[in-house]
């Protein structure tokens, strides 16, 4: 089968989504291609492949495509069947998924809203922020990993909270995402940065900081 | 197993999100208990069965609960096996995920924005969810159902844009969601129409709308 395969990602390399993917595919084994997505520059094949959100992460497996980061995870985990990212047993599954939307749809949403205010908003932004994390927090529940005792599929979809979100607060500054707030997910982060494969799949610390920085001053919303 | 087994649906009448849940259990055959929610004064079991999101429909199964919609439709199928409301193939079951996602997340942030606005807003709003709905129906493509010839996924999740969507039409009058503008999609209606269960998981059509009416007229962006 291997032989015949052709496996693509398009992505971007400071996107915790398309890393997402990189992530799931190297634990599975799976030798795919990487296409470094220009986003001020959008190539025809990233339109082609996503013309709805034409947003990365697509992946394009024989050349049929598959958009939005938690739909690719899936689609990989029930492609090739090593080393399983979802649990087997149903209802551990729904708690899975049920965990990965709330970091994309709660989580992210309300980190969105700390970095786009300002001021008392932003006061009020992060404790919201903080309150979704720590419900986030209480399902480690002594594990080392969401996924139990190796990594899965909430920690895969959880690199944005272990690696871009302590970015934030170096930034920010105040107390948006700190060990003293949150002493299970740093633990768990330690515990991330234990695993080479999710090493070489974050960006770089320094060069992450430096974009995310950079970012943050080309907006209105810059920490003053 | 049907004897041991216990399945309570937290749901209310007029939610398309907890029409969805009681469609796929009579889909799959499986007996269940409907309790009706009062969102204005939630009960214990409501709180206690969902503390994140505090929201309906929540599914529990032998004590187990189940929370988000979506959530809940994949545990149905992956527990109760027969009459699949995913397709079988991967790359096919991507296609669903990303079709269901896209009315949760796309569709309906559009129709929330067209309720939720007035005059020269509304408009922009109609256009952006007619947008939307126009990629919707290209996906049905000459068949009587997202599921192929019979009803699967994306066909219960679209039971939102089926039957709350024509109700919304007739309070804003104009051409949100006409049988001129989506054809294929009305077709596609008069498919769903024709089948029992469909019609039993949707409330009664003059009761829905006069609770909608209701909703908009304690709105200030009542329609004029």
């Amino acid at each position: 089968m291997a032989d015949q395969e052709e496996v693509k990602l398009y992505g971007v390399w400071s996107s915790p989504f398309s890393r997402r993917i990189e992530l799931a595919l190297k634990l599975k084994g799976v030798p795919f291609e990487y296409v470094e997505e220009d986003l001020s520059n959008k190539s025809p094949s990233l339109l082609k492949y996503n013309p709805v959100h034409k947003k990365i992460p697509v992946l394009v497996h024989n050349g049929k495509p598959v958009a939005e980061s938690l739909v690719i995870l899936e689609y990989i985990d029930e492609t090739w069947k090593n080393n399983p990212i979802l649990p087997l047993d149903p209802h551990e599954r729904a708690m899975t998924r049920f965990w990965a939307s709330f970091i994309d749809n709660k989580i992210l949403a309300a980190a969105v809203k700390v970095v786009y205010s300002e001021g008392k908003e932003r006061e009020v932004a992060i404790l919201e922020a903080r309150e979704h994390m720590k419900m986030l927090e209480q399902q480690l529940n002594g594990k080392d990993f969401f996924g139990g005792d190796k990594i899965g599929f909430v920690d895969i979809v959880g690199n944005v909270v272990a690696f871009w979100f302590p970015i934030n607060q170096e930034i920010l500054g105040g107390e948006f995402f700190t060990p003293e707030k949150f002493p299970g997910l740093f633990e768990w982060i330690g515990k991330l940065q234990e695993i080479d494969l999710v090493n070489e799949c974050r960006p770089p610390t320094e060069k992450l900081l430096a974009y995310v920085k950079a970012r943050y001053e080309s907006s209105k919303n810059a920490p003053k």
